[in-house]
């Protein structure tokens, strides 16, 4: 591998995307992309008694079935890569813990999938594994309660909220193999632009991603007609809009190939999520459901994934800090 | 660099810690360690209004620290690794987001310190990167509030409890310079012994540490003895009494060459920790600032630093839920 300009490596020799698995909760089931999904829940806490072990239980699911699908037994899958929204991942760490493989936790808020994809792509290439699992999750209930509010009083919500997805998105990469490759990865800066709406994820990630975007052309000197799709992963339609604009103020205009996970979870005529989807398992699952699925058949040849998180907590946000941002994107090509 | 075993990775240009930089609060200051941090603080907020400030301020300084002290321009470092003990990491993602360089968060508890090491070590030796930064921080008053109970409560605390270090500990790693070198990694897996004590870590993570070393001796076919030193991060006097006796059961005497970073950061007699210190940045300002001068001035020739981390959080201890440990292990030489 190589270091391309500023912030991109480039794969001699690609990592293969072998195998994903997507579980989803009950409301991203009624959504537009529920077919793409392994396992569609019809409650939020699939027989646990509280929300943090219902996401655990997901993240460990989703994990067996895409070791599963893989076909790779588990004892060959030298590393772990996985991290999600609950304070100090506990989700990754009681969901994974009997797993019986090394394991790196990741904390990139929702940007968590394609950080722990950018790291596993390192390993693989490096000859330091051979098989990595890269895995998150998130869950409404437990991310509202640590996040926002109880759910039990009802607040309402203002219309930059989104509505945080209730799943897990897994993916095993390998050195050989069929599947499409990540050619490759442009880890993002942290950007603070200021907001301060813990309302408005959108907006607070948003330049977050413009920045990565524009790094990864300058650094690939790519322009954006070289992808049949540029996918954000979860600034909803408040953030799409404002990602659209800004990228035409610097000059691209990825209007035509541009889409969110966010936007694309949930009806939103239908489904009552103002700005869209968010968390971790937004582009975790939709990646890993629907776009995998889309490549692996080549109706998409070229994607460019760029996963955002907002690096905050309620803590900061109750000490008047901004929310910065962060994005890390790939590039996946069959 | 391969793989050798079933979980360790040996460098074969192996990267070289460059520099190291730590700073640390104002009981740390008073320790038998003082003398060799860059920077002692006489308060435990450093001029900020809450603690969570402070901790950010203590990460941002030792990181410009040790970027100051190697020389080398933050433009030509390609990547961060860095995680703490708060919530969603915040100490890190507040205190390095002027530092505009690409940034990994990593979440191991308090093995952060070693995970970030090892993912940098990778990152370099593949050619990924030529510089790396890795950092961690966490603060005794931060860490009570979140993990336990208010400071103002003035609560109790049991014989096996330990003090969260108050500091931060940063390194460079590189691909040519001066320096000792990581010549193996082994990243650890998740074990869980089903220990509930949330005041008990020691016992928690003690497990944990086991595994990873035996299976460091197993993969490199190295006996205790081939070090001069065996370190491990925050198991504290119970912990380390623990892991003692349990390699002691499995046919590996290593008494005479292991310590603790918890046992040596306080005085057991003068400064009431109780089991001794713990923290993401225990392991991280006494790697930084006494065993990383050790190695460059060859007292120590041959160090295995081993970090200990707690992946809880004080919901899954509500919940009823044991705690999973994890322990990362780096092989450092001069």
């Amino acid at each position: 591998m190589k270091k391309v300009g500023k912030q991109t490596i480039s794969f001699d020799a690609p990592p293969i995307i072998l195998e994903t698995a997507s579980i989803v909760g009950p409301k991203e089931s009624e959504g537009p992309m529920a077919k793409y999904f392994d396992q569609c829940l019809t409650d939020e806490f699939w027989g646990e008694k509280t929300w943090e072990k219902a996401e655990s239980k997901i993240i460990k699911e989703t994990v067996n079935t895409v070791i599963s699908k893989s076909g790779i037994p588990s004892k060959d899958i030298d590393f772990c890569f996985a991290g999600d929204l609950l304070n100090q991942c506990i989700s990754s760490s009681f969901g994974l813990r009997a797993l019986n493989i090394p394991f790196f936790g990741v904390f990139g808020a929702c940007s968590t999938f394609v950080e722990s994809m950018c790291l596993g792509s390192v390993f693989i290439e490096s000859g330091a594994a051979k098989y990595v699992l890269c895995a998150t999750s998130s869950h409404f209930c437990s991310a509202e309660k640590q996040f926002r509010f109880p759910l039990e009083l009802g607040n309402q919500r203002p219309p930059t909220s989104q509505w945080t997805v209730t799943g897990s998105g897994a993916s095993i990469l390998g050195h050989v193999g069929e599947g499409p490759y990540i050619t490759h990865i442009t880890p993002g800066k942290i950007v603070d632009m200021g907001i301060k709406d813990a309302n408005n994820m959108g907006a607070a990630m948003a330049p977050a991603a413009l920045d990565t975007i524009i790094q990864h052309f300058e650094d690939t000197g790519r322009k954006p007609s070289y992808y049949d799709a540029i996918i954000s992963g979860d600034l909803g339609h408040i953030g799409k809009d404002i990602l659209n604009e800004m990228m035409q103020s610097k000059g691209y205009n990825i209007k035509s190939l541009y889409n969110d996970c966010g936007v694309l979870m949930f009806d939103k005529n239908k489904q009552d999520t103002h700005s869209g989807g968010s968390g971790c398992a937004c582009i975790g699952t939709i990646f890993s459901g629907y776009f995998f699925k889309e490549l692996k058949e080549k109706r998409i040849r070229r994607l460019l994934l760029v996963a955002t998180g907002a690096l905050m907590n309620s803590t900061s946000t109750q000490q008047g800090e901004s929310i910065p941002g962060i994005a890390h994107a790939i590039s996946i090509e069959i």
